[in-house]
């Protein structure tokens, strides 16, 4: 009755380190055997202690481990997530999810960032979670599109508000969290993200997990059991994209991660094999997993390095269009008037060819939209992909000026602008690396003029300011819920 | 970036209704394209509506449409879930929960059952869910191993206990949550299950939603959402099986279903075909879907008549030597002491052969000590499968005397037992149905000593009473709520 085989499953793409562990893997021993389990025709090597590495990396590594440009791009990954929670607290997305469950909050605890609402730790974790991915703009890890802030920064700040958490202990949660989320994510990259899973949901909670339980103090054990818990409670489905619940994910990943740790510690037991065991995490939810991602070199490179910044409020895919036209536009003084035409050779044009956008949701999948907003506005923020901006008269003239030819030899981070004006001069761009990819980074000044930006309208320019000084020096601050207190309204 | 093929999965078990559709669940355009994505040799019918149609029958089906012999199985299985949630209350995992959680719960609205902690409803939802499990003591739906109570009946409950609910309705509204919850069952067993997943969580959590949703009065429109919001978020790995997290999925979907409907209530939008889209629950958690097992028949046919209750507190395939050994044991007056031998002809053994259990949780995996406490208890409940049972000397004597021989005739639902005495003659006893199957159903009065048996100690006596009387009668009571009034302590 509770057979063992799984089905379609190649688990030659299961790779990590000896074959006694391997029958327990093929084989459900007396059940398979009373229905003739197939035996497999190939061996691998299994996992071995992977959640327990994991775990122990968790609960053993030090703040003062940290690299500096790790501590860096920590801060930067922190301060990008407080900008994008504040500019996506007053989003209807936000609104409704407060509304439907704030009836059930327990003790008001912890804060909402951009909003006057309290909550318990973990409502508060699911909100700030949904605010921070709901304009699409948060932190991304391009390796496995992962935005790994949006499950793990919530939990950490709601956690910090209601017991002593240094900002040196916060950053290093930071860290650790993400850690956790992108090597997994990595370790089952593409498989697991081409089956249908959204994978900052899935692997979302594995993170905060990891940094709700360093900041909780969860022995290696409890941790292994914070993992199980975390396995057991993965969400997001890639159905859900275009519906108000793709926030949900990052926001509910938070709120299931700190669960998981707070059962944990309390001696809430599991697994302690979540995430390799045979019915566990990675055969499960994925059709290959390469577990040397998880476990090697643990403290010795970090993925919050990899970790990117959107410096336009749309898909990565539109980034260098929109950068050669800021470009463009910034050297020449160009506006829509001057120019006859832009031709763009693109990478296939995926998702981002609507030629008539409406409203500013299609406004984020049109290439034409994309460069002719640019030239118009000279930015591409939230506050060129609105309604208003996609009917603007001048805007949709110039779009329809737009060509868009897709040009095998260019690769996705990649554009060649052809600007014709009107005089008959011709302006050429061609963008190897768009701003805000690994490459061509958001430089810090960017990082705080886009923060600035997304807090205007939500908290006063003097509080904005001091949110981004406090994060820049978290490390400095004694408790890191000073971060909420200056970002809640 | 965003491949749509997802690898190993045969595709042509997906079956249900067009070829338009076929495309769209192969390829991911464009995407699929550029990765040269595989097209696949083998067409089949997609699905169509799936979704729609399910939400259509729970928004649209009345209590009086019930068939006589549905209600009466809707409240056994009621009972049996409330003796089971009684009679788990005071386990060590529930305690555990209530200390993790408990200090982040809303207004103190709902009930624990057989406890003094009352939560708000998401709370409530999963304590209760819980306690329901943690026996291994409740209802099965044998088709497909779901546990059809545990997910839906601690949110239907606990919104009674908030606002105004019938006997009618509440007992209509666990009818449609197992119906939702087992046809999906039916729809994807045995492949889900077999991948690995626990999918009394998986698919309680739509069962949950649906329950909710129907005493929510959700509009079609946002059961679908309150749908495609189960769907992201399905509980369970079989990898937690013999830990404290086994528990935790019934009671985290109730807690998913009922934060689905509560949010799609307010308009938090989802997916509309979280079921049967091409990422949707169907595709990525399992290898295989009939879809038609969803839709067809609705409102003609009922999965909860294939409801069943355990009359022993352990797995069901020792159920039929315990059988034979009450049985006999009643027919001839057997005391330990009188038996020489006995030896069980019985199916397969799987996991239950240990030959010297030291608790009462490693009894429950020895058919020795089931037939040995069956004999000197004349019970099987959860008061014979403790430490104390399984280490008393009259019991272990007797264990030792009992022979289990595998026969391939035997079905795993039979055995033929075959009881020596002393004096040397021969008791001989075949069970084609044990007691608990769908053929041989637990009677009344056998189900009212097993609720009185759970309650024992935790309710006085005459509570117990009065719970069975109303769960008998739930239907004539103006407010469901009276059952969490004299349930609790």
């Amino acid at each position: 009755m509770i057979p063992g085989a799984m089905p379609n499953i190649d688990r030659r793409q299961f790779v990590g380190s000896s074959a006694a562990g391997l029958i327990g893997l093929m084989s459900d021993g007396p059940a398979d055997a009373q229905r003739g389990g197939q035996q497999p025709a190939v061996a691998s090597d299994p996992p071995q202690d992977v959640t327990r590495t994991l775990a122990a990396y968790v609960i053993r590594s030090r703040p003062e481990d940290l690299p500096a440009a790790v501590r860096r791009e920590a801060w930067r990954t922190l301060l990008n997530w407080a900008g994008c929670a504040v500019g996506g607290s007053q989003h209807e997305t936000v609104g409704v999810a407060v509304r439907a469950l704030g009836p059930f909050s327990g003790a008001a605890a912890a804060s909402l960032l951009g909003r006057r609402e309290r909550m318990d730790l973990l409502h508060a974790s699911l909100m700030n979670g949904i605010s921070s991915h709901v304009l699409d703009f948060d932190d991304t890890h391009l390796k496995t599109v992962i935005h790994p802030a949006g499950p793990v920064a919530p939990v950490i700040l709601a956690l910090a508000e209601t017991r002593p958490v240094s900002g040196r202990d916060f950053l290093h949660a930071l860290v650790l969290g993400a850690e956790v989320e992108c090597r997994i994510g990595n370790a089952v990259y593409p498989a697991h993200y081409d089956r249908g899973w959204h994978i900052t949901g899935t692997t979302g909670v594995f993170g905060a997990a990891a940094a709700a339980g360093r900041l909780l103090g969860l022995s290696e054990q409890q941790m292994r059991w914070a993992f199980g818990l975390a396995a057991t409670q993965p969400v997001g489905l890639r159905e859900m994209f275009g519906t108000m619940t793709k926030s949900f994910h990052p926001g509910r990943a938070a709120q299931n991660g700190l669960t998981a740790a707070l059962l944990a510690k309390e001696g809430f037991t599991s697994s302690e094999v979540g995430l390799e065991g045979r019915t566990g995490w990675a055969h499960v939810l994925s059709t290959s997993c390469d577990y040397a991602q998880i476990t090697r070199g643990l403290g010795d490179h970090y993925e919050i390095l990899l970790n990117t910044y959107k410096p336009f409020a749309c898909g990565v895919v539109l980034h260098p269009i929109i950068d050669a036209c800021l470009q463009l536009r910034a050297a020449h003084h160009l506006t829509p008037e001057t120019i006859d035409r832009i031709d763009l050779a693109v990478h296939p044009l995926e998702l981002t060819g609507r030629r008539a956008p409406q409203t500013g949701l299609e406004g984020k999948f049109s290439v034409y939209f994309a460069a002719a907003v640019a030239i118009a506005a000279g930015a591409a923020g939230v506050k060129q992909f609105t309604d208003d901006w996609v009917r603007q008269p001048a805007v949709v003239a110039l779009r329809d000026r737009v060509t868009a030819t897709v040009d095998p030899s260019i690769a996705e981070a990649q554009t060649r602008a052809v600007i014709t004006l009107k005089d008959g001069r011709r302006l050429e761009k061609f963008i190897e690396h768009a701003t805000g990819s690994v490459e061509q980074p958001m430089s810090d000044a960017d990082l705080d003029a886009k923060v600035r930006d997304l807090c205007d309208g939500v908290l006063p320019a003097a509080r904005t300011r001091r949110l981004i000084d406090l994060c820049r020096n978290i490390e400095r601050e004694p408790s890191a819920r000073v971060i909420a207190d200056v970002a809640r309204v």
